[in-house]
């Protein structure tokens, strides 16, 4: 497995892989690499013949008062993890080196970006479409691999895909969770011992909203009070920051759960801010 | 030759292209062609393997009281032309092809695209950039060709470019002038003769400043003065959009001349927007 460092390295690689006639899989990353990630790389891997993953821990994602300086990282450890699963290649970038004197240059994609984390973390998704954007362009993989936890980078990231005629796939795989239903995640890492205990009352809360839709189809108000009272039993020192339930492809609000629907929540509990969702399909109900 | 009207049937045509390992030039147009754009084929020809002209007036860069729908199409005649010139293929998608039920996607480069034809066209920058990064991802060549009249777009593309990592250069050839000095440009279809009797001020006022700066290095303000004046002779029902000179990378305003400077103007004629600029080098001075 290489190691490539520089954009000039990693063209390179490309340009033999696409001689070769292989196809790429990419798994973007911000390393802190979790089962979830490694995942990925099974995906990218069962179906592309050269599976890059890229750690790249991107500053123009995070606001002045998040955990850029802070967030996990484990460049060491995660080389090892994507050489044992498999990866062909690893690309770590500085922020030099993919930043250079600064860019002018930024990717939006409007509407999409502006609700559920978009609205606690404007510029966010701006910074992820830019940074994806050129990432593609410096690997040029077939299909990119994301995980379905951060739902909301998924869509705006098809979106952004479809709308600017990427030639590659966005391809979303499910969360992986840890045995009490927490969805990984390396700002996992923040959790004391305690508050990693109460940290599953999200996918509990998730899990309940998704029995009562399949179930009765209430309207999405008495859907997100019950996810409420839930989090407010098992987790009271959680800060809700959102409880959304929305259309999965245009992320607006509705009001019926009658439909494909996306019920997505952030919730701070201590230094970590947590995200899950569950996508519910009312069609899928039990007999 | 080929002409094209799907993102699928250029796709394919791509692979082919790609399977032969032959290079890819693209000349991106909105069609009304000119000597000025078929210079651009030629140039195309001359470095790489296989040339793809697009012709598409995209309807984002035309701000809402702007010359969208009155813009010269003439498609039966391009298709003749870039023949002649030897074009590979000619890539001529719908706007319904292009942007489908819309989109949510916008790429932005700061600063650059504020300034000169910028500050009055708001947006218009943005919506090239958008047009040419979805084009250049169909068509994926090694080098996109552009002429110098639009001195800011090449500027603004070749930023985006070296800020997103697409994996392409920006060539970027000579303005061609008819005998008398006047840039070509599908807009001076605009002109009435007596119009296009006076549009070579343009040109005219630009050497006259070429000169100045040459000789004598003066301060911007006098360049501008002396350009106005000469405007004002040689064109008086001319109305100016701008005269400024900024250097030629960050497109900021100067003071001094004494070093490399874009000298850039707009002047509307009649029903025509007129631009044209030259680029100096005090280091060119006559001995």
């Amino acid at each position: 497995m290489n190691v490539l460092t520089t954009v000039r390295e990693m063209r390179a690689a490309v340009r033999r892989t696409r001689r070769d006639d292989k196809t790429i899989g990419m798994v973007p990353t911000m390393g802190a690499l979790h089962e979830g990630h490694l995942s990925l790389i099974d995906a990218a891997r069962s179906t592309c013949q050269f599976v890059v993953v890229s750690i790249f821990v991107n500053p123009t994602q995070f606001g002045p008062n998040e955990d850029f300086q802070s967030y996990p990282r484990t460049p060491a450890a995660d080389q090892d993890a994507c050489r044992n699963r498999g990866a062909d290649a690893v690309f770590m970038p500085s922020v030099q080196e993919m930043y250079g004197e600064g860019s002018l240059s930024e990717v939006c994609i409007r509407q999409l970006s502006e609700t559920l984390c978009g609205a606690g973390r404007p510029g966010h998704f701006s910074g992820v479409c830019t940074a994806c954007a050129k990432l593609f362009h410096i690997v040029q993989p077939d299909k990119a691999f994301f995980g379905a936890k951060d739902f909301q980078q998924t869509a705006v990231l098809r979106r952004m895909v479809a709308d600017l005629n990427f030639p590659l796939e966005i391809v979303v795989c499910p969360t992986v969770r840890e045995a009490d239903g927490l969805a990984m995640s390396s700002r996992n890492a923040y959790l004391s011992p305690a508050e990693r205990l109460r940290a599953p009352a999200l996918h509990a809360a998730l899990s309940l909203a998704e029995e009562l839709i399949l179930r009765d189809r209430p309207p999405a108000g008495l859907v997100m009070e019950a996810i409420r009272a839930c989090l407010a039993e098992r987790a009271p020192d959680g800060r809700i920051e959102y409880i959304q339930i929305v259309d999965p492809e245009r992320l607006r609000d509705v009001e019926s759960t009658d439909g494909r629907v996306l019920v997505a929540l952030a919730v701070r509990l201590g230094q970590a801010r947590l995200i899950d969702n569950a996508l519910v399909d009312a069609a899928n109900r039990r007999p």
